[in-house]
């Protein structure tokens, strides 16, 4: 949620390798009673996160997961349970257990009816708030599978002509791979912006582009202050003008499939977003898909090759700003962290990090050299 | 994909009834050898998009579906083949028949495959023009399923950052029943608007608004006429800034489900264009999938009921423009037409029928007194 900027320090800046970035994350999981695995699937969702440069969604979350996990408002120890099977689908409760526990069990799940009759799709209510949707998608990816996976949020977004938040950021992510390691892998949330980027515009003391935010009255603002306070972004799109409704029926639709369909909180029902982690159990709902693209035309891989080409390929509008491809960004980020040999956290980050070491009675995060 | 402005006419409006309309045009197909049931399917399409208002898919299509049946482009006999299968999927050769005819094979295929295992999921390749997306889910709303259908479309959206088109406006289109006849049903193009928006601004003489079409430079324009000829509409999302890539993703995820996993022609391998006709086939790819709800939280309609009241009754910004969830406005188009006794056609529409009943050689479309 929250956007972390990355300021000019005079210093050298402290690197973390991203092994020990997981350590540390296992630890803190672990000290709030989660079992080694499920500390394990949390820290390495938001390794992950961190290591593609989705700051706002890595260690940045790390100390609202642990303060729900400390009043109980999840239950770290939890594990997901089956509660109706056919062979392409399941319907899962994910007993309030952590967002990573619960995603990984029901991709796994996708994966397993999709390999046995080409499509798996798994619907999971009682979950938290489960990362970068992206994660899930590349879980299927590594068995050679396309993956699909979508989560409800808190209410942030306000439909096309209301003036009040009905739905949430609610993204929704796809991957399918090409050859060689190439790949399509869109993660999206369905609202124009994330809050983040309006609290970017805020700590500048920049204006808010048209199509970000509303005001309190339901009209576009272009005060960050007040869009930030008034927690109404536009979906995707923008204003009626520009098809914002199109984005806001992205929104639901991602809720119909997740809150919906699982039984779930759903719409106004899911609690308001908190940092500082809530008093109730979130009872968020998720859907994870699994397809077999080898149940269709033969070499889809080497078409998405050819695919991701034409689209990267295209002739670009300004030749030093390259035509990229969802998910090129997050490949960018992984290639700046291993040249750079570890992660570049914020010093602000950092304190928490400190800070949480110190409650918890853990190790430290420890810096590379 | 051309819009019809209804003008103010002094004469009273001519209207032809749903049954008229449909009578007509499955005389127009039967004329160029199409056998009466696939006539039937292309017409109940046509008029079933005519009578919720979305015009630009209707009878204003019949035109180019006769010229591409007139010259072999489109086989209108063709009967669609199923080339592999698995219990929860199909790949099927749509043999280059009629939209209609291999939309409603593919999901009433999808639909026998969700009620025994939960999930189908079918692609086709050699489709042609499928009409309107939402079409395809109703069929599977019709069996209380979830339905969900994509398509593919000739190159007109620019992926963010390029000057040339590389997608289609890849629509999707998803549907799901709530109690009493109420439903979710989202039908939407991935560009930000489509061509027909455009059109009209520039009959209008007006101004296009940002974030609707790029000039040749690959700059935002508001001169309709440059949009217009210039072909390279912006995504969803409009610019880069306004978070356009999300749309582009999305397009090219529709692709990658309807054209790179059948094998049909994607990307820029799609012909172009054209409202005459075109000599070759246009090996469309799509997909359709149903899903039965009942696999997992039962209650799902009653659900449906509840989450579309919330949508609807969020507070508007402006109490006499109320708040809409997908599909209200085709359900209120539905309405005009059942309280007029009929559908009002544009005087071109007319002259385009009457000229297509005398070189057919079929009963001109007759209109209510």
């Amino acid at each position: 949620m929250f956007y972390q900027i990355r300021r000019n320090m005079s210093a050298a800046p402290k690197l973390v390798a991203v092994a020990e970035s997981r350590r540390f994350m296992i630890d803190c999981f672990k000290a709030v009673k989660v079992p080694q695995a499920y500390a394990e699937d949390q820290a390495d969702l938001l390794v992950g996160a961190d290591y593609r440069g989705h700051f706002s969604h890595g260690m940045n979350r790390l100390e609202m997961y642990i303060n729900d996990l400390a009043i109980n408002a999840t239950d770290g120890a939890a594990t997901p349970k089956i509660l109706k099977e056919t062979p392409s689908t399941a319907w899962v409760d994910g007993q309030n257990g952590l967002g990573a526990v619960v995603g990984n069990f029901c991709m796994d799940l996708a994966i397993k009816k999709a390999k046995t009759v080409g499509v798996g799709w798994v619907c999971a209510k009682g979950s938290n708030h489960y990362g970068m949707a992206g994660w899930y998608p590349m879980r299927a990816m590594k068995q050679g599978l396309v993956g699909v996976s979508m989560t409800n949020t808190s209410p942030l977004m306000a439909p096309t002509r209301a003036k009040e938040a009905a739905l949430g950021t609610n993204p929704l992510a796809v991957g399918a791979n090409a050859t060689n390691g190439d790949r399509f892998l869109l993660d999206m949330a369905t609202t124009a912006v994330a809050v983040g980027k309006i609290e970017i515009q805020r700590r500048k003391g920049a204006k808010l582009p048209d199509g970000w935010a509303q005001d309190p009255d339901g009209n576009n603002t272009n005060d960050a202050e007040l869009g930030f306070s008034t927690g109404c972004l536009y979906p995707l799109g923008g204003s009626e003008l520009t098809s914002g409704y199109k984005g806001y029926g992205l929104g639901a639709m991602v809720d119909v499939f997740s809150g919906v369909m699982s039984g779930a909180n759903y719409s106004t029902k899911v609690r308001k977003w908190t940092h500082a982690g809530a008093d109730t159990a979130a009872d968020l709902g998720q859907v994870f898909i699994a397809v077999d693209p080898n149940c269709f035309a033969p070499g889809f891989e080497e078409r998405m090759t050819d695919f991701n080409g034409r689209l990267r390929n295209t002739t670009p509008t300004d030749p030093s700003n390259p035509v990229l491809l969802a998910g090129d960004k997050e490949s960018h980020g992984m290639n700046s962290v291993d040249e750079a040999g570890g992660i570049q956290y914020l010093e602000n980050q950092i304190k928490t990090c400190c800070m949480l070491a110190e409650k918890l009675n853990i190790k430290p995060l420890q810096f590379i050299d």
